[in-house]
């Protein structure tokens, strides 16, 4: 038998931190396989912050196996002292022989602190193997350490002519029960839920994590934390009554300097937090500065994004949409019905704003698009 | 080497059928293949009105060998005088066996003829080996003989939210050139091209068949008969300067009773020919008349409908839209540009227009997707 590749035992390591997918949050998902002649002696994977890095659980299953061995891991081990030591050190001290990882830390204030250590130790230390593979992992992650904002995943169900609701707002269920599935999972990786308030007006959506339908297998420990919901809502309009408010987790309510105190003080005492953030144009919540927040002091990796044409339109407009998800469904709404994206001041095709499609498949009888805005030329 | 099943030697009938695509009409595309022995002896396929019919050719090609072999064709021989005589007694005639056909003869007024005629002279006739295929090789045709009237084919072009046009009109270029390539290959296989008279005053399309953007072989043979172009035109506002008038082919301006008789006349001066139709709902064409008169008086088997919101509305609201082919550019118009269907009166999500997707696909850049109406429920 062909003996396995590096990228295979990397591959492997990549799987496993798959399966920090939709817990990990605000830490990144990591996974690592500890090889000795060809064969597999230890492997782990992070779970939860607080809980041991995937090196940790990967040395303590290889035991006195992990001296001489090679490691795969799909970060950087860390250098700081965290609740559970440096993993570079534990790498060191465990006496592997070599350490290839995918990518090294995003951080940029720590990057490369972690290989400066363990070459130091004479650990031999390669970088780059499924590095793409490895940073798709993490978006949010390499988003926040990076940019200060968060990834955000723009989340749209749409009918094939490209309407998101009638007229009157109705929209239950333009997509099937798949689609309706697969938006869980979406919102499982998340940290925040991010809308505007006019959209909870019309759904009531409770905005939440329903263990019952993610259809994954640790679904009952992934819906105990909840993401924090975030409603754009400048003139503090969110009725007290909102199914979101009465949920398990936290609603976080955005307005501008100016508010009304009696309103928000009603918003309070109905269970809601309350952050002012400055106002951009026309008065409205300045995106960036919001985004910013989030990253800094919700340390929040993925936005998922799930609004109407006016908060979606100008999260477009603001460049700070970085992966689009529709919903497409089989069937037409009219001329009538809403939009997906307010654009205003669109009105030439050299203004248009051109998408990368990445993806598209069967959802149950609808389909999703996965597609990325490219930048702006004008 | 195991030997060619039935149902081989019937796709290669109907791989024959295929090659003509582009010029039978009116007549169906039909395919013919003559085998003994496990062996192929002759083979044809009918390429033109006036021309021989698959079975004749592939009779030639077999000369004595078509004694007691078995003749695979993807229709019913015929059973009629028709230019080069009724294919049923020349299979006879030639002392063929066994025919094996796809399917019947649409046209209920003839089918099961040339059934009869074999059986009474002792050929051997099986019948429905790969119909589904054989079916979908002559939409038009069929739907011409047993609904009396063509097969209506949509061709959109639109942007990833589902519009057309820029408020203003502006369309030029959505999709990219292998997109266009592709409607240029939907155009060559229609006999007709219907279009309202605003697409044709806002893009002053030529609505022909551009021999050197069909990609295919016989290209320049296919363009010398082109489509005829049928303007929907109630007030007769097409203007005198329309590119489409000055081209090869024929060009119809479709209006009501009650039209502007001087009108009439300067356009018939300018090359178009107008024909009038009963009113329907607010004065408008009478969409189904003028489909029955397509069918009827001018042997149109397939329609491509290449037009904007309110006719491609109207035709779906009178169900008379067969196919949708929607070309989906990756780029955004936002919520100000045109829609892709004015459906006036669809307010409830109950009122929505379901669809079958058939087929997705990347075509260049853009995407084509190909979908059916369902038949409304309401």
């Amino acid at each position: 038998m062909a003996k396995p590749t590096a990228a295979a035992w990397m591959a492997r390591a990549l799987e496993l931190a798959r399966r920090g997918l939709y817990t990990t949050a605000p830490n990144p998902r990591v996974g690592c396989v500890l090889v000795k002649n060809h064969r597999l002696v230890g492997e782990g994977w992070h779970e939860r912050a607080g809980e041991p890095h995937a090196e940790v659980h990967a040395l303590r299953m290889a035991g006195d196996a992990a001296r001489r061995a090679t490691a795969y891991v799909t970060l950087e081990p860390c250098s700081h002292q965290g609740r559970t030591g440096p993993c570079a050190v534990a790498l060191i001290e465990a006496g592997v022989k070599k350490v290839v990882m995918a990518m090294t830390d995003p951080n940029p204030q720590v990057a490369g602190r972690g290989i400066a250590m363990m070459r130091e130790a004479g650990v031999e230390v390669e970088v780059g193997l499924l590095e793409e593979e490895a940073r798709a992992l993490n978006p949010g992650f390499i988003s926040r350490m990076t940019r200060h904002r968060p990834f955000v995943r723009l989340k749209m169900a749409m009918s094939l002519d490209g309407r998101t609701a009638m007229e009157s707002g109705e929209s239950q269920w333009i997509t099937g029960p798949h689609a309706r599935e697969d938006v869980q999972r979406l919102r499982a990786r998340s940290s925040v839920i991010l809308t505007g308030v006019d959209s909870v007006i019309f759904d009531n959506s409770r905005l939440t994590v329903r263990a019952t339908r993610l259809g994954v297998d640790n679904a009952e420990a992934i819906a105990t934390r909840q993401p924090l919901r975030v409603v754009v809502d400048t003139q503090l309009r969110l009725p007290l009554a909102a199914a979101c408010l009465r949920e398990p987790g936290r609603t976080l309510v955005v307005t501008v300097p100016g508010h009304d105190p009696h309103r928000r003080t009603r918003l309070e005492e109905a269970g809601a937090e309350v952050l002012v953030v400055p106002a951009g144009e026309h008065g409205r919540v300045e995106l960036h500065a919001l985004l910013r927040y989030l990253a800094e002091q919700e340390l929040a990796n993925e936005v998922l994004l799930e609004t109407g044409a006016t908060l979606a339109g100008a999260m477009l407009d603001a460049e700070l949409v970085d992966e689009m998800q529709l919903f497409v469904a089989p069937t037409l709404l009219g001329g009538e019905a809403r939009p997906l994206f307010a654009l205003p001041g669109l009105t030439r095709m050299a203004q248009q704003r051109p998408l990368e499609i990445l993806d598209i498949r069967a959802v149950g009888r609808d389909w999703r698009i996965t597609a990325r805005p490219e930048r702006r030329q004008e």
